[in-house]
């Protein structure tokens, strides 16, 4: 039988910022654990994950057909924030201003890892648009290359349809220090500046 | 119902070294995983922590009565290296050089937490010197406050039953840079300088 501490840290380590040496930390920690309390985080995950599906509008997680937001008849049904991943909708949540739907894509297109448009929830987006009173599609994926690649597609494939593309603002974070920006930032933040 | 990535992510967030963020972006992640890899993670987290018991001599994880390291005829009987706890022995074990048994404390002395001499198993370790071969105790103890007041503590314990007892070496770490070298290390590697 392999060391059941070995087990317990490999399956551990298989989680995301969790290298070799946490994993094993973990499994000693959870070894030395009441097993009640090793039950408690086993059903959680179980059952979390047992519970969790996918909205059938926006792609967010939800425990019923329509996830909270989409089943929110207050919020504002002219506005869709397009984001890559269901993390992505709890930080826009947390700002509590913005006030439209979601649209989750579970992913964005990445040539080098064989991640095309079929591969995420493009299609759902389109179609939803197509019978929908959206008039603003806000791009909110990441600053980075794959982000922005995903961004330009979706603006060339929804402008067409007569609904307004916007982007999230590229700049200098709010409390950080200028000095440490990096140059590609401060550059589009003084090529986003707005009068005071 | 509450919502259950947060309650995968409170269950993940009691984790040591997992702090509020962390466990959310786990959740997340557990989320979207294929249900196998999570039920692949529960069922080795609980079968783990239900197959691993105290070694009945060192106090070490087993998942039989002795472990590896008691059970093995080859080890050397008369020394015994005392570390805090099991995962001190497997760093032991890992230079591959000490070929003594071992006794795990479970913890060490730490007034400011309550933690006396009868909360961790040091009068496992008396009565087990008391009827056997055992030469020399080293006391593998952290070199912080707490683990140098259990050193002296044992060292005062032991020494009047005739048995040597040691400290494992302070100084600096192999690999490291003098320059960020605490004080208190570097005299510590001064005093305990050795002629070449």
């Amino acid at each position: 039988m392999q060391n059941p501490i070995e087990q317990m840290a490999n399956e551990l380590g298989k989680l995301p910022g969790i290298g070799r040496k946490s994993a094993q930390r973990l499994a000693y920690f959870l070894a030395a654990q009441p097993k009640e309390n090793v039950q408690r985080l086993a059903k959680a995950l179980l059952e979390g994950r047992e519970n969790l599906k996918l909205c059938s509008q926006c792609g967010n997680f939800t425990t019923g057909e329509r996830c909270q937001v989409c089943a929110d008849y207050k919020r504002d049904l002219s506005t869709i924030c397009v984001v890559k991943d269901p993390r992505d909708v709890a930080a826009m949540e947390r700002i509590h201003d913005y006030r439209g739907l979601y649209h989750v894509l579970h992913g964005v297109l990445s040539p080098m890892d064989n991640i095309g448009p079929e591969d995420i929830r493009i299609k759902e987006l389109i179609s939803r648009l197509a019978d929908s009173q959206v008039k603003e599609v806000i791009i909110a994926t990441n600053p980075d290359i794959e982000g922005e690649a995903t961004a330009s597609y979706l603006a060339r494939l929804i402008k067409p349809m007569g609904i307004t593309v916007s982007r999230i603002a590229y700049g200098v974070p709010i409390g950080s220090d200028l000095e440490y920006a990096d140059e590609v930032t401060l550059l589009k933040a003084l090529e986003g500046r707005r009068e005071m």
